[in-house]
């Protein structure tokens, strides 16, 4: 393998020739072997870095600090990464010790190299474009790292919130489609009091927009950002104006309405938005998880189980059962919850590991974040499209549990009194008989008045 | 003891004499024995609980439903114990099944049995007040008893904002309190650059005040009540107009503004509201532990630690080592801390546990939420008053860190460039000499500009 | 209230005249006004400590370090306490900061004046039995209270291992009932193939065993103590063959096998064994509550649900659906199983926030698993008194199940391979058919044969 | 792309004609597209499939179920996965509703296509070796896989624990080298009482050793395995004498003594030994945790904190501030505890959320672990390699804080009383001045014997 000899802190180091990175990632690579995965997996991450550095290059030229010429080539070869190329040389672990400096200095050299090659350079010719001294000029890696992942995870948070609403719309059309469909609700799992099968799929649409609502609020504490803020948010080294003009240009490059935190020294060393976030997929995760207990509860049989609703079969459902079909695709979003709930409790520890000016630990808590996201995203697109979409209801089984239900002597109390029902329900409990007949033998209410008391449609308050 | 004989569906039972409660809670009393803690120890539930069923009476009243005397005796056993009294009568423990049946119905005993004794009758006069028939009537548990948790959830984060508050201007008067004494900085437990030990304080006000805000964000969801949806939300056996007048009546009782669901079928099911309130609680959490780490480590020594802060002395540290001074009270509110990350796992559980129509889950979530309110509260006065109002800053140590700091190098980066900075550090680190000193001798920086650039006090840019 | 004077590092103070504690368990009730709970509440724990003084005494004694006459009166005090006396004097809060030091101490001052009114003194006259000279002697909270929480905690694991026996047995118990009850086993809540009920029961028992022999096995790390590791575990001012004498004292008081840790610095600040302990109380959570959502949905219905099994009533359901019974029992246990889960989390936190010698927060340690250990036995023996034992089984249901099952098919892949068998489960489900009239009219197996291979007893292989 | 058609359950579907994954693997790949991470990322499990498949085609042929000549075929091909081949065919996705259905029959697919590939058949020629009638005769995915597993779970696990050993050799190496190195002990982050800095290493090889015993003990659980137990545990086609050849063939494959579980029913269905294994990991994670806490808190400064150690510098530590050396070794591993421990609450509700004779949770369960597992190897070889093996001592430094501790009075206990020896305490913080010379000028004790008492070596109880 040519090489190219570079050199930092702790001596020379080579590093392949036509790298990109250098010798603060070739080292990072060395230090953190844990997972095999690099921060190339984060599409959104690198975009990100990408667009703060170019911000701060144009920041710096503005300010009169950086030769426009340079500034303009990192700004060329950020435009280049936000466009998708050069991802592959972004090459650390994304489990990763440093507080987001490796990720930080990996995106200094591949940026710098670039640039020296777009001005005719040759990569490592850091005398001309440095990764340090022009790359990350008035930067620390404790302002532009937590601003590149805070604008990474608005990105991301974006198109979860997407897929939440195709999940969303997905539920909605069932509870039209359902809207008629008569079913006994139940609470603790015993018989209640009739509903629609519509009023139960409605339900988990608005659960999932007052989740989104809940999210795009979390997200929002995320456009704050401490860029300007350099090593503990004292802003050493930056130059007067560089925070706004840093921000402003982030803006125009993302589009996103970001702003300057007003106390810089605590938003450096606080994960409170992040750990608010998290919160916030775990609540999403909580909802969804229950909504496929429900989905696969309501779906359980074909014969000793409910049997309200069908799934649409979407794969054979085991190795040695025929014919067998599983509720799959509600399993694989439970799983997604399990996971979403436990990156909650890492998150938690990561943040309140947190010492003095700075998070150290940030790293997992984007690494968790992003999968959080990125899978809760799937899992809303893969239940709304394979599952939701196709469900069916078995309308006779459903009128058939309310016909023969005792719940319905709820709707009694108000014409003859828990005490006297409660007689009623415990007798055709231990007859097996039916609740009105009971009703009218006993002389308790007129059969014609009975009958439209017991109205399911009544009972069910739709109309 | 004397006796009186009551019924339910099981049979016949006798409940002593003079108990306010009566056969239903006389057999959760039997069923739950796991804590030994009734929920007499949640004031502000048996207030809310008496709320709710004062407002319920009230809108009965009001649609002819319920017969004013009986209303208005109802509406006094509420007025009572709002104020205090039969607090001791709510008798059933706190960790129960049945989704809060068993704390609906012990309220729904003693307000019955007192109203019986102000309307002349003696205790177990159903006929008269019955528990279920009146007290109860147009409720279910599963609006009851979710409204009086968000009632009574709402009046004790105010109490724990309240707190919040105090510890905040303790801080705060401590930033303004250190605003001009000098300190290193420091990131990942490494020497950083200078800051003020105001700067460090303030902080701490800043995060408690975001987090303050977010937590009247979360408890906002909560003034979203289900009264008047019944058993599973269809609002069945409530009458037309009932969930807007008690709705109305618990507004003017509690003065707090609630308001009824949009959806009441989602509403009776969803556990979000708590979900997210227990994610914000865990926030504040995370930062106060995170803070109190920061106290503890900064008060670390005397002698062979950081010795930058003292905390007061509240009492003697050690049983063994003579003059041992711990910092206990930052300890203690650590320790509150690790209970509420882990509330918040429970609460989360219960949630997903959730299962159609209703989670029978939410006494633990009451009672997780209740600790985790009460005890941070606790926590803040605490810190606030034994500890944050205490704290004197050893100034000279303090100081005595920036002058001898290799760190100082970081704001010549402008001045020589990176590559040379490092140089400087590397020989500073192996001989032990001072940053200013190598520079001068270097010639790369002359004596006078260079006490310029090395002034703390620009360093830490606090002026 | 008439008070005495005492005297401590931080100056006077004045404690009530009759109290048994002193100025340190004073200024520790003011210190940590938390949760109201005392830790009288862990009669355990107060036995444990008297325990622990008295094998200090007596080896203090043993090695004429402390006049016997003290040491006698040390004994007596503290065989008092463990017979039950004067568990209200332990009056600090359950959640204190100074890792355990105030629990200490107010043992220490309890013992000395109690010790003190038996040998004819007044409360308070230290010169004579000293908290920190005589009852203390020899020790450091560090390792007087770590090994008073081991003891304690064995002991309250022993109730738990008890409860869990009388569950185990009730469940064997419903396991032979239900030995030639046929049902229909469920994989991912679909129809599988046949099994007996007293399979299924049986499962639940063995669970429990296994479990209890993890318990057994954690517990018994616990016997591992540091007694006579003084501060940090170098064993400073304890002497020589203190550790030796004071754990055979301890070991001839309590009857357990206590053993000194070989590494004493070591021991003095793991936490370890609390953290596997709780792992395994956790475990037991999830089992407990895993069986309990079984038992909830074999008995949901009556008429909309799997009806296979009947929880015995224990109380009314509903405040407003007369005759509703809910299974309440299995609830409450799956709530204490979601606080032990929470309360692992707890115990994670504080474990891992150690720092170098010492873990400080031990007390909420001690907090989280006192409240697991004693919640789950109290769980298990309710489910088994008021739950398992009176579950009845409603057979014909069961049985319908399995000879209207498609999953019979599953037993003739043998004879007539996977693919054809798919066929066939297809059809009956398509068309409501069974899938013996089916195989039979496509001549693919004789009826004889078939009758034969579908013999449910063959199918649940119990025979 | 040239396909070949399958068929199943749901009809006809084309693969690509050279994939060895067939028809099931194709949905599968559809319908779970949640990470992109395939079951390829898990070696173990890879190569334990292939074993229990093997195993089972033996014990078939043995049985006379299977013809020879497949079973020889399916028996190569198996050995040639074992070996590393065809990885890259097992293409579902690490998270997966079903139970692990899609990943059993990935492996049936496979199998069988390289099976008759050996045997000169073309891929998909399922009549001559079928995936379900041949590769998984005998078998359920809810045996099968579950017992794969277990069996790549050990394989992990026994990486994890040589990983264990190299780091507890470069603690217990360190206590050697630094057996004399005079420190002063710290509680509660105050000054203790001294000790040497080998104390303090030999505390985290001890920890370490112990952690291992109880991962050992855990990991002996896993080799108690369900094969044999079919779809639920009761055996339903399997021929008699299967499991037991089948288990026996199992073990001389592996070369693991595993055994058949004695209740297959219950063994189906319980995931304790994976929770009791995850809890294991959460307990080491937290030890390594804490460890790695001490190591960046005695590693701080270098000149404003305690710098009583030298961690090896592995990288430049900062993108802005020149010398700047971080603790990234330590932080890392931080990291990869705090993963650890979130994703042990994702095993815990995977493992509550079974239902009836399934859990159907299994692949989350296994991803977690397998994270876990993986990542906390990487972490202590990374930790020991890169980091403990490198530290230096600050003798001098750890030397001048046991000089200048008042912690030093402690000692003087037995000779002057816990009184005395608080009042010398409390003058020797106000004044700065020294213990000793306090002492002697109080006429205390005498110089010449104070200086005995006071050996630092006596103190530290090393001798």
């Amino acid at each position: 393998m040519t090489t190219r000899r570079e050199h930092d802190l702790l001596g020379d180091k080579d590093v392949p020739a036509d790298a990109y990175w250098g010798v603060h990632t070739a080292r990072a690579r060395e230090n953190f072997p844990i997972t095999g995965t690099t921060i190339a997996a984060y599409p959104h991450l690198i975009s990100a870095l990408a667009a703060v550095k170019e911000a701060a290059a144009r920041a710096n030229a503005e300010l009169g600090l950086l030769d426009p010429e340079i500034a303009d080539a990192i700004g060329e070869a950020c435009r280049e990464i936000r466009a998708g190329a050069l991802h592959g040389e972004f090459a650390v672990d994304v489990i990763q010790g440093g507080a987001g400096t490796s990720t930080n200095m990996n995106a200094n050299e591949v940026i710098a190299n670039r640039a020296l090659e777009l001005l005719g350079h040759a990569k490592g010719d850091y005398h001309v474009v440095h990764p340090n001294e022009h790359v990350n000029l008035g930067q620390s890696t404790n302002d532009a790292y937590p601003t590149a992942v805070n604008v990474a995870t608005i990105l991301a948070v974006r198109e979860l919130s997407e897929s939440m609403v195709v999940l969303e719309r997905a539920f909605a059309a069932k509870a039209v489609e359902f809207h008629d469909v008569l079913k006994m609700g139940r609470t603790q799992l015993q018989d209640a009091v009739p509903m629609t099968l519509g009023q139960e799929f409605g339900t988990y649409a608005v659960m999932l927009g007052e989740d989104r609502l809940r999210l795009n609020e979390a997200v929002a504490l995320l456009h704050e950002i401490n860029l300007g803020a350099t090593a503990i948010g004292t802003g050493l080294n930056a130059a007067p104006g560089y925070a706004e003009a840093a921000c402003r240009h982030l803006r125009e490059i993302t589009g996103l309405p970001v702003v300057t935190a007003a106390d810089l020294v605590e938003a450096t060393q606080d994960c409170g938005a992040f750990v608010h976030l998290s919160g916030v997929l775990k609540r999403i995760a909580v909802k969804l998880s229950k909504s496929c207990n429900d989905l696969r509860l309501l779906s359980s049989g074909p014969r000793a189980g409910l049997n309200e609703i069908n799934l649409p079969p979407v794969q054979a459902g085991s190795s040695i059962m025929p014919g067998k079909i599983n509720p799959v695709v509600p399993e694989v979003v439970n799983q997604v919850a399990f996971e979403v709930i436990g990156n909650d409790v890492t998150v938690t520890m990561a943040a309140e590991a947190g010492q003095l000016q700075l998070n150290a630990f940030e790293p997992i808590i984007l690494h968790a974040l992003s999968e959080s996201i990125t899978h809760l995203g799937a899992a809303c697109r893969t239940l709304a499209t394979k599952c939701v979409s196709g469900i069916t209801a078995n309308a006779d089984v459903l009128r058939g549990y309310v016909e023969n239900s005792i719940g319905l002597v709820t709707a009694l109390n108000p014409s003859i009194g828990y005490a006297a029902a409660t007689e009623i329900a415990k007798e055709a409990l231990a007859t097996g008989r039916g609740v009105a007949e009971l009703v009218v033998e006993k002389g308790l209410i007129p059969a014609e008045e009975l009958a439209k008391l017991l109205r399911p449609e009544t009972l069910a308050r739709v109309l």
